[in-house]
């Protein structure tokens, strides 16, 4: 079979499997998602021994060891997967609530029921983990899901899908819900992005370079981010003792995310007071500093940014610093350079505050908090598909709800259009 | 200027302006509609003028008397026109409303604000009433909007428009945040669906073939509906008045609409009783029947359905009929045949009832309600810029709520994440 039919035969049998998985009951999810976590607990070996060959095969092609690192299935990995899974079942079920069912004048009732989307394909890289949390919060959504990992971890993720596919056969439910994209072939993604009949949203996961191409190239929806341009502005009403909380955190908490602040911008009238604190946490944290010239003429050993550091999400300990006038001066440079990500003003002006909540058009607008809350998890969705820098459907972290859809329902007794 | 750098340096407007309205206040955005309308009462005569213009050439080109009649504006559709505006006025405003802020664990606030989308590109033919309704909606959600209407409406689109400029500064808003394509070219709508940088999501309202091209060519999203192939399912256990009422309503109040029924699919057990006194009614209307053969051995003067009638939007006074075993097979004929727009069931059944709102997967699903009711003025919208099948981002009827998105909002006092 060629790669076309493959792929469409894949295509073909998740429609099927996301009709039935959309009817079924809110229990037979659950069941589901609970045996598959129960099975990888126990057959935590298998994951193990399958992640192994990856890992032989991931050194002998030379991989790196971030990349490594990420590819690893340790147990407490393992187990973390399965509580992720539980952590999904928790969650209430979004299938089938009906909102503002309410008379018209005509007589007739109206509301919007909840329904899934039907297929989604998801295309990710190395870590397997996104295996488990994808097909976990595609089955409670009542979704069928198509998986193509990278090929560098197709063991591990053939392995996770057994484990579900057990779960989902002994909940009475179609294990062609959730398939993983079995070769390792690149073409396999050309096709994925053009199954206009089979799937009906692509959700990538990666680095730039493969979300631009598939979203270039694809023939279907794409819920995407491509970056996380993210700012921090420390307005000169700020609370010195809260700007520094946030603007370390939003830098060295973690670095290689995107919500990690890579760009400062501070008031020019609080600067001289709040960059020389700040140096020195950065400092401390081995942060590299690049900063516009009078953030220069305020702080030793900042290096000269040049206008592309604005445009930079660095994925590293380095950090853009801009000295602006005010407020309109930060959010112009965040309108301008940003990408609409998440960005923190720090404040104490009510007006302020309000005015940069309405007037930054970013996924996640924040009032003294760091960007690294911009989180599935820290939002209340329990978790996670992805994050959605578009304005369309889904915006900012993806939850079960983003992956779903409304239905109007009309309810009446005979009742005719005049 | 070449047509790309025109369309381009509209679409620059257009951002431009969105970014005013963004953060523009619901008085001023009312003020802009409530003048605009005053001055096309005001104007009456300009529009008439203009439009007559379109007239004169339309006869010249041959256009037929169904498109002409579409494209005249006559005192009473100006008044329409007008009224439009004010209702759309009187609409609560969705702006900057947010929902379900809420403490998360780790004390931060999270909630959702409603914004504008941003620029929307509105593609559309004859009628110039469009024009008045689009510009209206954008505004009133804080949208910018490029409206390119059809090249034989062309005066009438800019006597319109001429009208919405005057409300739009006069409420101290920017003109340009609604400009008409004034060039007639073509290719003009190949530019507008290119604007990726400019124009956030494209909506065409027309006929098939326009829109499958645009979202065939289109880079950018479309909120789209292609085929209105609506059903009407009578089960077994309807109540025949309810099922007569629904059935001729859903046919024959208007004929070249998208929600009007296009097939009707009856229970074999309730075949024998109800087709003859339907007969009589589309007899009376003069709809001529295409059935299936048992529907023939029922019903004298059916003509035979061939398989392409069940996959056919008529937009005439002609209907398919199936007599189907249940609702089993109802629900596989939908599904199969179905344009995922509209559909209804007649039953005195609850659990049909349920499962038939559950597993048909239209925009709008019904029971003992017309298909005709499918609509942004009896769903409570107060208007409606189109109708989507699509699944994604908005669905059915497509009010000012479509034409928003959410973006988050988070409250914090310092926090940082742990």
């Amino acid at each position: 079979m060629n790669i076309k039919d493959y792929i469409q035969n894949l295509g073909r049998q998740a429609r099927g499997a996301s009709r039935i998985l959309a009817q079924s009951n809110t229990k037979a999810r659950n069941r589901a998602l609970e045996i598959a976590a129960s099975i990888i607990e126990s057959d935590e070996k298998i994951l193990v021994n399958a992640n192994q060959k990856d890992l032989v095969a991931g050194q002998a092609k030379g991989l790196d060891r971030a990349l490594l690192d990420r590819l690893e299935l340790t147990k407490a990995r393992i187990a973390t997967m399965a509580e992720g899974l539980r952590q999904i079942v928790s969650l209430p079920d979004p299938i089938g609530v009906i909102d503002d069912l309410s008379y018209q004048p005509s007589g007739i009732q109206v509301g919007k029921m909840r329904v899934p989307i039907g297929v989604i394909g998801m295309i990710y890289e190395s870590r397997p983990n996104v295996t488990a949390d994808a097909a976990g919060l595609c089955i409670k959504s009542g979704n069928a899901v198509i998986l193509r990992g990278g090929s560098e971890a197709i063991h591990s993720n053939q392995a996770i899908a057994y484990c579900i596919h057990q779960g989902l056969e002994q909940a009475g439910l179609p294990q062609v819900a959730v398939q993983i994209v079995e070769t390792t072939d690149r073409a396999a993604v050309s096709e994925l992005i053009t199954q206009e009949k089979y799937i009906d949203v692509i959700i990538p996961r990666g680095g730039k370079g493969l979300i631009e191409r598939i979203s270039h190239e694809s023939k279907l929806p794409v819920i995407k981010h491509l970056d996380g341009v993210c700012h921090v502005y420390i307005d000169d009403r700020a609370d010195v003792n809260k700007a520094v909380a946030v603007a370390v955190n939003a830098k060295c908490q973690r670095y290689g995310v995107c919500n990690a602040m890579e760009t400062l911008l501070v008031a020019r009238g609080i600067a001289p007071e709040i960059l020389p604190i700040l140096g020195k946490h950065y400092q401390a944290d081995g942060v590299e500093l690049r900063g516009c010239l009078e953030t220069q003429n305020l702080l030793l050993g900042v290096k000269s940014a040049i206008e592309e550091d604005w445009y930079t999400e660095y994925l590293a300990p380095i950090l853009a610093i801009r000295i602006v006038s005010g407020l309109d001066e930060a959010i112009a440079h965040i309108t301008h350079y940003g990408s609409h990500h998440t960005d923190t003003i720090v404040t104490e002006d009510l007006t302020r505050a309000k005015r940069f909540l309405i007037e930054v058009d970013s996924s996640s607008v924040m009032v003294n908090a760091s960007t690294r809350f911009a989180d599935g998890f820290e939002y209340g969705l329990g978790a996670e598909i992805g994050i959605s820098t578009d304005k369309l459907h889904a915006r900012g972290p993806v939850g079960l709800e983003g992956l779903t859809s409304q239905k109007w329902i009309v309810l009446g007794d005979g009742h005719i259009r005049q």
